[in-house]
């Protein structure tokens, strides 16, 4: 039998964890508020404060949308002082594959010993050699998500998240497949960094457990199903994610909970 | 007979230009929100890979919103890619006129062959040298918005905008005077840079053309008229002007759409 | 008979003051809006013109939300420039006590004259000497606010901001308590950078006067109550308090507020 997804829910919500952040100054202000909503604590430093940062804060969520070398430099000592204070860590690959030096600057950070490593499946596809398409910062698909998941997983130790229209998690040993969630996420900029955020949460309160992974990419993408009643347009849609996150009760999460093992 | 906007509007969404972006972190991502609302796919990168990226985008958005040394050379690198690649690019010169250095890196990335030179009336005015009024980053207004206009264009070689409660566009030959709008766009900030990311999208599709300038501001305006029936205030005006430009459809705009040769 | 809140209101809307901030990238653009809704002209730079533009500010806000060494030494050269030309400025010392960098960069500039101190009650109470506990960005309490505000306030000559589910605010002479706001507050990331930028506005109009700072926390926290109302969470609420506050009216501001000498 295994633990439903709003005990999960319930852990982070019962300890608010402190989720730091080196993440693309695109999306920033969506990942700390949507991290409020899930039930963390965010903060954002990529400083000279960094180290002391992160050794307070239950996990640490890096995210290249807008890398450069000095924030670059950050993530490093931010992703070494996690490994040393033993706090998860989730690598956002956003764009690899699209440049040579994103590709390059997340196969750093993936060989530093992330807990968590989520990207769109072409992103995903390109960091397991398996094939992905990747144009800016959008997925044009890859060739096999499930494939390229597992593969990925196995080869870093990493639980790694393939997100698309269906989701693939996998440790190495398990792979998921997820299908909640709503073609509107499309429409929206950022909504990967979001998840990213949320995974944060959960890792910092659970730890590094594949279902964790899964409890957070499911609360997500089933507020985002709830947030299209209630909204016009991509535009209405984002505050209206945020909401249904914040008010999501535990039954509903669970009655609507769509995956299976791949 | 003109080709009406909407078929402008139908090849921007029928071939989804990635349109790269070096911004303000202020304004940012409403910029990336706006261009997917329009038919985009935006990409913001401002580190070592901007020549890469900008190689395989349809258009370049350069926008000293928040500049510093690091992005203005940054953006140097993107103008001289954009350049060596035929690649379209926006110059929106915010703050022009109001210190010297805005006006000076304007004057520089201005003298790099921009397609579109977009601005409020008084920094068009500031940089046309026919004068303008300048205070933070809003107009004050200017000694004759068309002629400014016109002149800069001639000057350049560039489309210019010079946005305001009517806007001007010229390409020294045709200027066009645009009267779509509301006033609420001013009660929000960034619309002048989303609409400098609406532009990107229109010639990142349809190349550097009076007219497709011209349904891009159009597009925004007409979106913005429609959002104002369903908000309370300036703060539910965004994401209702979101919601607008991306559904909105062709007979609508082309019904609604007030320009007239100056 | 003091001078009602609404008088200072029609003060800030009546004279549009320049507010000049650098802030953290991740509430910037709230802080954008919220200063438009609240009567202002806003202005974020950080780069090489700050002197020229803190020089025709009517009020700077300095927020070391996401401070790296590059922005610090902007934050000094505004500060200074403030100094020099009678220009206020408020310093929002977000994280202080939770690194020790953010302690001595705020310790920092504190030492340089600000006219307003405003943090959280936690933040306060690091600086003030008096005990404060700060985790991340957020505070979880302080030992006596009232008494850390008004000691800062002695030792800084500042007026001193407490925020809080009762905020403090003290000159060092007088200490007011005000009780105006929402819980709801707290689920919205940089709710505290926001009321900063509107004190920024009233200081500003109204220079650094300790009833024009009640005034601003005022005008926000009802603002806030009135957007619970139009909202269904944390992410409807924040476009509505710019709503509210857009169209805040003055009669309402005085019956609704709150406060009393501490």
């Amino acid at each position: 039998m295994e633990t439903p997804f709003s005990q999960y829910m319930e852990r982070v919500r019962g300890s608010r964890p402190l989720v730091h952040h080196i993440t693309n100054y695109v999306t920033v202000n969506d990942c700390a508020n949507i991290c409020i909503c899930a039930g963390g604590s965010p903060v954002m430093t990529d400083g000279e404060d960094v180290a002391e940062m992160v050794s307070i804060s239950s996990s640490s969520v890096l995210n290249i949308g807008t890398l450069n070398s000095r924030t670059v430099a950050s993530m490093e000592v931010a992703a070494e002082t996690a490994e040393s204070k033993a706090v998860p860590f989730l690598l956002d690959p956003v764009g690899a594959g699209a440049t040579g030096y994103r590709t390059e600057v997340s196969e750093r950070l993936m060989s530093m010993g992330p807990a968590v490593i989520k990207g769109n499946a072409g992103e995903i596809g390109v960091l397991a050699g398996t094939g992905g398409d990747v144009k800016g910062v959008d997925s044009r698909g890859a060739t096999d998500a499930a494939a390229s998941t597992e593969a990925l997983a196995r080869r870093t130790g990493a639980i790694v998240v393939a997100s698309g229209e269906v989701d693939y998690i996998s440790d190495g040993k398990v792979t998921l497949r997820l299908s909640n969630g709503t073609g509107m996420l499309e429409n929206v900029s950022g909504t990967g960094c979001m998840l990213s955020s949320v995974v944060g949460c959960y890792i910092g309160a659970c730890g590094a457990d594949i279902m964790a992974v899964a409890a957070a990419v499911t609360v997500f993408n089933v507020a985002a199903e709830l947030a299209v009643g209630n909204c016009r347009g991509p535009g209405t849609f984002k505050p209206a994610l945020m909401d249904a996150l914040h008010s999501l009760d535990g039954d509903t999460l669970d009655a609507r909970a769509r995956w299976e093992r791949a």
